[in-house]
């Protein structure tokens, strides 16, 4: 493997000094960018160009060529784990993933099988070696997956959702069943996360998009035990290095301290919670990775350099941060505009090294 | 007007003693009821609905003869004010309210003119006095608007939204046109609930459902500046009793100091945040209203009792606490089981007062 020439993303998670803060944005690879676009028709459908090792690469590298990111990420989907369990995924024009079988029954889940990622999710793995080689040490690649919460929602509700009726239907009437669900999820996120790891990825995120939808004692039980689970389960050096893990559970700014004891080596956070905020209660515990609401970008560059050096502040002096997005950068966003929140954030941050 | 029989609630939001645990439901007058879909039907669509005050006071009845309810809320939509400034509202069927016209510009913005709620929006004063006189008393009688940020969502949007893209690019790009907007509605809220009270409300709850969705710097900016003008705006005595003022942040937990300094009364609060963290935090400012998930309800009546349990015990005893659910009870929850949830509040509160 050729030498990293840009470790700063891997010393931030691990809370080491750096000369100017990394950044890195959720979904930069994606179609608010017209080469991206370009591709994935090139691909046909969503899918095909996540199962295609060649255009994944591609698109994983395409916003490092337009913007001066400090981290690449594996092109891929959260939901790649119940398609290998035979759930049949597509997607839908319009209307996000969908599910061919639903889960909600005792027997759905008891027949589900946990998958051996090396060979049922060997895409996967292909894209991240494949994407390892391409980058040649330029700057780290980030694994990831989605938690056993999140996917769970998918899996139950067949899709999106904005109730989450019968997900939670199924842990409240018969949790049970859900922590079946939930521990076969994470037997596999764990299985599938390693062989990220082995293929390349040195750093990985697990995406709980929808823990935030839960009360605490409910994410607790439903949603951060099976993501400790995780963590305690994953190898954690490769190369030589540490493979740090990062956790986000979207809406979840109430849990951190929870979030930081499960041995984690950082947090996402949205916008929703203030920096500042966060790293009080976290103290020296984790990295904390955020947080700008992607929204910010519809509006003028110089707004959004402000805004980049109001949440430099926030976080303040030391080491710990990595910058993004508290979100997904969205569809509609203008590429130039990316671009001058990635450069805000390295012009405006070695005074806080 | 009659004098009132059970004011467990109007206590309860003024933190005095009560001998029970006075409880509600948000959306308590609505689908889930066979007999609130016979009215609808009879009514046409759901604006004709609101716009009958026979039969608004007839679907805000129906719960309280099915449940031990302690509270009528006035059936209406968030969205009459917007309605009222010609925006054209409409409810297509399954996808949530729409308007015909759009806010985007500042000239859009400079055009609303800010409706005469005595006038403009009759039908609801006509409803809330029509209900008034027909609970002769029997528990006091709840009026409520959107907040200006909720409403200015919708109006922005077009109607619901995910992502918020043009409201916030409002906020971003053109803030001084979101403020001119914001203070537009905070000025009509103030003269609706105003106009509310004098019919005959005994109580107002100013709906903030989508003040979750901004940062902390950006909610005080935005959202809860302007729900602070309306609480100093308000008239707070009407028949010789205060009218206590409910403020409701939808995933608002983060910032329930800032809200309880606001004066109002009493806080809503959803599941995410523990009845018992908010307790310590606002300490003695407010009363707290909330907070079972309504999902709670798709599981069996020994574990919604069981939940209603739980929630008591972790507010604890003392004054100051209305049981409601966490966000509106949706359209499949089975009427049982709300009755169930009501009456375990009653149930299992005495030893906490």
């Amino acid at each position: 493997m050729s030498e990293l020439k840009n470790d700063r993303f891997l010393r931030a998670l691990m809370r080491q000094p750096v000369d100017v803060t990394p950044v890195w944005m959720m979904r930069q690879a994606g179609r608010y960018l017209p080469e991206y676009k370009a591709t994935r028709a090139s691909a046909g459908d969503f899918l095909s160009l996540c199962k295609n090792r060649e255009l994944a690469c591609e698109v994983t590298l395409q916003p490092l060529e337009r913007f001066d990111l400090d981290a690449a990420i594996l092109f891929s989907d959260i939901l790649t784990i119940p398609d290998a369990m035979d759930l049949g995924l597509y997607f839908a024009e319009g209307e996000g993933p969908k599910f061919r079988k639903v889960l909600r029954t005792d027997a759905d889940v008891s027949a589900l099988v946990v998958p051996n990622a090396a060979t049922d999710l060997d895409y996967v793995m292909n894209a991240v070696s494949e994407i390892r080689t391409a980058l040649s040490g330029r700057v780290p690649l980030i694994g990831f997956s989605g938690s056993p919460w999140t996917l769970a929602t998918y899996m139950v509700e067949g899709g999106s959702s904005k109730d989450f009726r019968h997900v939670k239907k199924m842990m409240f009437a018969t949790p049970e069943v859900m922590h079946e669900l939930l521990d076969k999820l994470a037997d596999s996120v764990i299985d599938y996360l390693n062989q990220q790891i082995l293929a390349g990825a040195q750093a990985v995120q697990i995406f709980d998009t929808w823990g935030g939808v839960l009360s605490a004692e409910m994410y607790a039980e439903f949603s951060l035990k099976y993501m400790q689970k995780i963590v305690s389960g994953l190898i954690r050096e490769a190369d030589g290095r540490v493979v740090p893990v990062i956790l986000f559970t979207k809406n979840g700014g109430q849990w951190l301290e929870q979030m930081a004891a499960t041995g984690a080596d950082a947090l996402g956070i949205d916008w929703t919670t203030e920096l500042a905020d966060a790293r009080s209660r976290v103290g020296s515990q984790v990295a904390l990775q955020g947080n700008m609401d992607p929204c910010v970008l519809y509006a003028s560059p110089e707004r959004i350099r402000t805004e980049v050096k109001n949440l430099l502040a926030n976080y303040g002096s030391g080491n710990g941060h990595v910058f993004n997005l508290g979100h997904g950068i969205h569809q509609f966003a203008d590429p130039d505009h990316a671009k001058v929140f990635v450069d805000a954030v390295h012009e405006f941050s070695p005074q806080y090294h």
